[in-house]
């Protein structure tokens, strides 16, 4: 007889299994599948999915939960076991609260949904996204008040991505950037952007992908327990500790694009290889949030891969790689290339400086939406004068404006925000990390990134889910989320890059 | 409310997509999977695997195929849908009878089996095999005893590969093979051997997987429905009629390699390519038994791969693609030396002439075993006896005898034989076939393979396991399971390779 947390812990793990297997398989789709077998891949995933879902609410799950917490409060557990405890009860009441009926509708919905997207895109035709779009809202709002919120709705979506974080944390922080980015982003556009004529050329893809391993595995990602592949659009996935695999997308014309992509890309992977194994098989086996997993990625592509020490030490080596176009090229203008900075249209081509506005624009209005401060008609409207405000640009169509993105198409409200939370705690995370260790950046100049990797590995990457996002962050680096780490890095590289600001 | 038989084979459907899931994690494990993730896809495997059984034997299953037999004895049901009917009432019949603590013991018996064996073969010692081979036959033993037979317990293990074939038509088959086939290896064993020396040098890896899927594409293998990778011992595998997936293996310095395992892939592929849409996600959407299976990748390994026709066709082509090592070589050399026969003591290196020998050799001892007329301690010497009575030659080792194949290691006794009989029915195939297609060969020379696919689609592909082997067998080709018409095809080819014989 099993003590009752491990009696728990050995119900839910076929449970993982069974989300382990439908990762694989949608990896398998985005890489290697056939075209041909869209269909009965879809099939399959369904299966999968809704048998992890239908195990997982029994009444027996219950039982055994209630078991668990009574062990948890006689003190008859360990700390990793009343974690996951914890977590579980929150997963276990919020995946029971949603009525069948109403996932099965928000399924359906997110399908047509994504179908009438891509079609509204290619056309550039937002009404005949709109029903859809209404729909999903509605469906969304559903799905808010069957959860239940403390302040306001979109509380309830957000905690989905980044649980324990309130919506309005995310207003004052965005409050604090808006103020402050607006205008640097203004006064960098006022400044001679730098030239990046050589980071468009012969970039042959099998050269970019060897470079990119080579510098990720110099990071610490372990290729006996993970590999890259090609997708259309970069992601990284785990099946297990053991098992956490990259993809990315290279251009053959343009440098950065898989370069960066590549180092993002690892950086999600390397907190994934760094969940503490002993979580194998719990719902504890996965990072804390979206934001703290975007941190990591935004870490080693900005922080690190972004940065001059980190071009010291690998732009002769990405020379030697490419020698026809950087042979000539020096060092700092190379610098200043990949960090030029100005607005633009698209939220996944952005700079790092003005990535942050795009995202606070779509948390903006879709909190509007689900709050029924907006409507689905208005939504273009809005969206374009929200552009003119953050970034003094408007979308010459709705293709490269409100359509852009694929999120909402699939029901994904509470989502965009992670994206700049993470981009924010990296900066957080990066200022706790040199006071550990002074001589980071003379590490990074010699490529040393050991320190690094170790310290993210006992700060944040080891806990897992054990941890919620705002707790993590507070005992990793002493601070609630805030922008001022991150203005305060824009600042300092930007002054440097850019002499006249 | 469906119809009964639709009712089950709603019931059946999610079970087919664990099993395709399954599927999918051993392809990836096979091809791409990390080496350090082997243990956590074991584990995820067996789950998927534990929960497909599962699902599958329950009372619910029983109680709706129960009266899915009654529609289909009140005559509501297609002709498939009591096919359907008839083959789960077997698999389900056979799934109950074996008790969870056999199928427990023999899984972990098999795989301390397999540790085990790659160790004695490693080191030569047959002795250390030796104790977990006995588990696995008196494990094997008793699984023939629970699922019951009705002349001998081989009977029962064969089904599990060949259901409908009982193994007394195995013996009367082999029986007539031996009486001919030995005197015919003699005879050739006389005859000089063709010079097949230009057939070892540099075969660049990527030239020979481009012109084999070439070849296999010209055959009609549907790359929109599949694809071909590398693993370390080449299979197909089907997680829908449109996702079939070949794989082989290369050796850069011999040619045949790599070229005959695509070409005897793609065979098994065809097949699975060709089963009817409508039987998707059913226990039916597979091949009919294994030495169906074989048949149809020896079809297009030998009866067309290894022809003279067909190189007509290609040679130019080979030539082309490995100039430095062909251009010399006259088609009618490299013709007989990719037919070059001669005794050998591996079996998966075996000819087309000798490889019968190889399977009856196993077949026969792996019976005797099971009937206990045999024990595990005497098989090293009966093997080199019969090595020598039939192929004229002993083994040097025991890891070059009786340790050089895995499946007695994981308990899969009744697989041999299947190899020999499919070879032994791609020759009825090929004959019934020249009946509809007298232009066979002149087609063949001309690259024109969609008749051949026609027909067999026609009479093979599409049933799936609709029809058992021997039934299909019959209506195909109106003849059963007989050793002559290969034995024919064989004195005619190497009569025509070998003038003096």
């Amino acid at each position: 007889m099993p003590a009752p947390v491990d009696a728990l812990r050995d119900a839910l793990a076929p449970i993982e299994d069974l989300k382990s297997a439908a990762a694989v398989l949608s990896w398998d789709q985005e890489t290697f599948m056939p075209d041909g077998a869209a269909e009965a891949r879809a099939q399959q995933l369904s299966t999968l999915k809704t048998m992890a879902h239908e195990r997982f609410v029994t009444d027996e799950i219950g039982a055994l939960l209630d078991k668990a917490e009574t062990a948890v409060e006689q003190g008859e557990a360990t700390d990793m076991q009343a974690d996951l405890v914890r977590v579980v009860r929150r997963d276990y009441d919020r995946a029971r609260k949603l009525p069948s009926d109403l996932v099965s509708a928000l399924s359906q919905a997110a399908s047509r949904g994504q179908t009438a997207w891509k079609q509204a895109r290619a056309n550039d035709d937002f009404d005949h996204f709109a029903p859809h779009l209404e729909e999903l809202v509605d469906l969304t709002i559903q799905k808010a008040e069957a959860l239940g919120y403390e302040n306001e709705r979109y509380d309830a979506l957000l905690d989905e991505y980044e649980p324990g974080l309130p919506t309005s944390a995310v207003v004052d922080t965005f409050a604090d950037l808006r103020e402050q980015l607006v205008p640097l982003v203004d006064a960098i556009a006022e400044q001679p952007a730098p030239d990046d004529a050589m980071l468009h050329g012969a970039f042959p893809v099998d050269k970019q992908k060897a470079f990119g391993e080579a510098v990720i595995t110099d990071f610490g990602y372990d290729f006996d327990c993970g590999r890259q592949d090609i997708s259309a659009h970069p992601f990284t996935t785990s099946f297990d500790v053991t098992d956490v695999r990259l993809t990315t997308r290279f251009d053959a014309q343009f440098l950065p694009s898989g370069l960066f992509s590549t180092l993002h890309e690892a950086g999600h992977g390397l907190y994934e290889q760094g969940v503490a194994p002993d979580l194998a098989r719990t719902p504890l086996a996965e990072g804390a949030s979206l934001g703290i997993h975007e941190s990591q990625s935004r870490f080693y592509e900005n922080v690190i891969g972004r940065s001059r020490p980190f071009w010291q030490h690998y732009y002769p080596a990405l020379q030697d790689t490419f020698p026809d176009a950087l042979r000539n090229v020096a060092l700092d203008d190379f610098y200043r290339a990949i960090n030029r900075s100005e607005p633009s249209l698209i939220r996944v081509e952005a700079d790092e400086v003005t990535y942050n506005l795009h995202v606070m624009l779509r948390f903006e209005l879709e909190r509007a939406l689900v709050q029924e401060d907006l409507a689905v008609q208005d939504l273009p409207a809005a969206w374009n004068d929200r552009m003119d405000t953050y970034l003094g640009i408007t979308p010459d169509s709705d293709a490269n404006g409100v359509l852009q993105d694929v999120h909402w198409s699939f029901g994904a409200i509470g989502y965009f925000p992670t994206y700049a939370l993470g981009t924010l705690m990296s900066a957080q995370i990066a200022n706790a990390m040199r006071k550990d260790l002074p001589d980071l950046d003379a590490q990074i100049a010699a490529g040393e990134f050991a320190p690094v990797l170790d310290w993210l590995r006992t700060h944040i990457h080891r806990y897992g889910r054990r941890l919620d996002a705002p707790d993590l962050l507070e005992q990793a680096t002493g601070q609630s989320l805030q922008a001022d780490a991150w203005l305060g890095a824009m600042r300092t590289k930007y002054g440097a890059i850019y002499p006249g600001l």
